[in-house]
């Protein structure tokens, strides 16, 4: 087993990964930059090391990552999501300098990277994916003729993006021209790399991911899906586990597909694989992400699996724990990302300093956070600051249970998304389980909550008490 | 179904009860003192009123309690534990003023109430119990006389009393005749009674209780057992369900004694038959709680059933929404009693401000708590601040989840019985799941951990690795 683990990552998911070294009795050791010096990461690690004053340059930095690990005595590394977790060079870096990389292989990572690659392994492999140019394409004139061969609307895309980035909608020819250009413009500055390639447009699908868990020893299994339809821009918001949408057999069906397709390129250790449903439930293979997700906790919630833990098994070659029999699905889960961000002033981040933070708790709730009464939230990462997870026995209850939860959490002195996902919840479409990657979009009615703080409600509500409480 | 519930507590089972108020739909109302004033349960309730500066007699005046729950339109009052919760006054009032009482029958609490009653009704239902008087003893020479019959050591226990309350073991003669007076005059001053029975001692039993819910319908179900071995002066500290002493036929047959006993009594709402087991597997009938109890949580965490939710639902006149076969388990939980007290100083109170408190997170860990940065503890209550619950699909992973958990968990500015429970943790025989009521007394050396604190230790790793790091 592995003694020692750096996490080349900070807030919640070091937290995460920190937790599951300490259940393993596996020394952690934290990477920080100086605007990180107070986050929980630091803090929770068995030993923490600053990389100094730049917010982003050391979290980005293989070599100096690799040689701190060896110079502090690590075995393993574990990337996280974002950052570093699916550029191939800390994969490679690791196996050259001996130091076990807790994901798949460099190999893997470059070719589900490459989005026309990984999606003509899975053409190959039998796992259906959208209509669309075969490779990347070389000229827009090629882009108009496969366009008019597949039909509109289609989706131009960068061939190295990912996360719903280097995306663009075209309804019909004048808007591929327009966006022609400016999507191999945003993929070269996000990505470093120029290539595009057109799929068909999927309107309005369900996202629907299924997580794999894949051992060095020839063992794949899947650990059900995630309904992540909930998506602002692409960005998800709320995701659920399983899907209240899939009857028995989509759910066995997908399953069986992402297994499929994990066996297709030799995957290892624990990945996802995105598909779209579309209006006809027809499943449509977009992407393999090959790393922890975000929204792992809700695979967790259901199946009682510990993600974390067995990336770092099988990390460390060990065969996986459990046969597919014996992944047993129990209830239903519910994921909010809790966003330093005002949904009224468009979503816009909103940093500062925590005055109070009250954590939600009781029965079926989880939180995984970075945050605490005090803390200053920096401004140059990612705004998500918290995870609330809930899980029920059946869908009705995790609903009323996801909101008395938003509503226990306390985070005083920034804006959050917490009101926003409030009002999600009271729509009777969302409370029915019906909903599409449009549903935001197609609800804007949903950012008229009342922002008055509950807070104001007890306050009145408290006094209005005592004042009647003098008449008895 | 119920619209407004009074909760007659204060605390964490209050905060608990207002979250499931909260998922279904109620209103809810808090009572509280003026040195609870700050507490969690007034700032998350719907409502809350004051009951004057006297700590506790607000909390035990069955007439004003009933009175403001009718002046605030409440359909029902919640007891809780403890304060009134066994008091067959209050239900009894409940049922003059038309209010619904979240509870079985003041009949059904005033005869599981007496030890000596609720004896005689199992024997006559088929329960085994211990070996003892038949009824309440008449003199000393009688006590004697029933000691030889059924062979010491003892137990001299109040007809009236419960909670390991008003119990004295005497090991011969002469300690019965040294004790026999002292139990009767404690009885009197605790319990109002002077009535006192005898017992068989069961020397280092293990501590069994079995949940059980039953409707107004005819349907009585369990909820598998717990596992309160790990007590303190007849405390219970540490519960686990289910109990990793048992095997499965054991499992189902203290089960279906459980439902026997709430069968026996036309028991109604949830309710916890407590049993000992002796060291050759036998199970004795020891009483019944008529309330939810502390440790209710890790029954929630095994089955999935929101308890609290269930006997809101059995009040209101509905069925039970499962059968028997229905209540699936999955695998363990353990729940720590996070008490303000110094281990090492005898278990003394420790009250004051709390100073930072951190909650702990991450998969499988569940915190009912009424604590907060800031929150200063009353010296009134019970020591008992929050309850930390965690989850896991087998037994060793559940008891390295505890322990990380536990140092997950911040509270500073108090003492807790955290670092105690660590000790515990790592005892070999804890972790090996063997352990009966007499291991804590069997093992003093648990107290002898280090004090130091964990926050400490990190500082000194961290200015170790900063210096370390200056040299890379």
């Amino acid at each position: 087993m592995l003694r020692k683990i750096l996490i080349a990552n900070r807030g919640e998911i070091a937290v995460r990964i920190i937790r599951a070294c300490a259940e393993m009795d596996i020394r952690s050791v934290a990477i920080y930059s100086e605007a990180d010096r107070y986050s929980l990461h630091v803090k929770k690690a068995d030993e923490a090391y600053s990389l100094g004053s730049d917010p982003l340059a050391g979290y980005l930095n293989v070599h100096r990552i690799v040689n701190l690990a060896l110079a502090t005595g690590c075995d393993a590394i574990h990337p996280g999501y974002g950052f570093l977790s699916e550029n191939p060079e800390l994969a490679r870096a690791c196996a050259r300098r001996g130091i076990t990389f807790i994901g798949p292989s460099a190999a893997v990572i470059q070719r589900m990277g490459d989005k026309t690659e990984a999606r003509l392994a899975m053409q190959r492999a039998g796992v259906p994916v959208t209509p669309g140019s075969p490779g990347n394409l070389g000229s827009l004139d090629e882009a108009l003729a496969m366009a008019d061969e597949i039909g509109y609307p289609i989706m131009l895309k960068a061939t190295s993006g990912g996360g719903g980035r280097g995306i663009r909608r075209c309804n019909d020819a004048t808007e591929l021209r327009q966006n022609y250009e400016r999507v191999i413009s945003e993929a070269t500055k996000a990505f470093g790399r120029a290539e595009i390639f057109i799929e068909r447009c999927i309107v309005n699908p369900r996202h629907i991911e299924v997580q794999v868990l894949a051992d060095q020893h020839g063992h794949c299994i899947h650990l059900y899906e995630r309904d992540c339809s909930i998506q602002r821009r692409n960005q998800k918001l709320i995701e659920i586990a399983p899907s209240p949408q899939l009857d028995e057999a989509e759910r066995q069906y997908v399953g069986g597909l992402a297994v499929l397709a994990a066996r297709a390129v030799g995957y290892t250790n624990a990945g996802t694989v995105e598909f779209l449903q579309d209006a006809n439930g027809r499943f449509y293979f977009m992407e393999m992400n090959t790393r922890i997700q975000v929204e792992h906790t809700i695979t967790e919630s259901i199946t009682g699996v510990d993600l974390v833990e067995e990336q770092i098994r099988i990390a460390a070659g060990l065969p996986l724990r459990f046969r597919q029999d014996q992944i047993q699905r129990r209830g239903f889960a519910i994921q909010f990302r809790i966003n330093a961000e005002d949904p009224k002033n468009n979503f816009l981040p909103s940093f500062g300093r925590i005055s109070h933070y009250y954590a939600p708790g009781g029965p079926g709730v989880r939180t995984d956070g970075c945050i605490y009464t005090g803390y200053r939230v920096p401004p140059h990462y990612d705004s998500m600051l918290a995870k609330v997870v809930v899980w029920a026995l059946n869908w009705d209850d995790v609903v009323a249970r996801g909101r008395r939860a938003l509503r226990d959490m306390g985070v005083y002195g920034i804006k959050t998304t917490i009101p926003f996902y409030l009002a999600i919840l009271n729509h009777p479409d969302f409370r029915r389980g019906h909903f599409d990657t449009g549903f935001l979009e197609a609800h804007p009615e949903l950012l008229a909550y009342s922002s008055k703080r509950r807070k104001e409600h007890i306050a009145a509500a408290i006094a209005a008490a005592i004042a009647a409480h003098a008449g008895l």
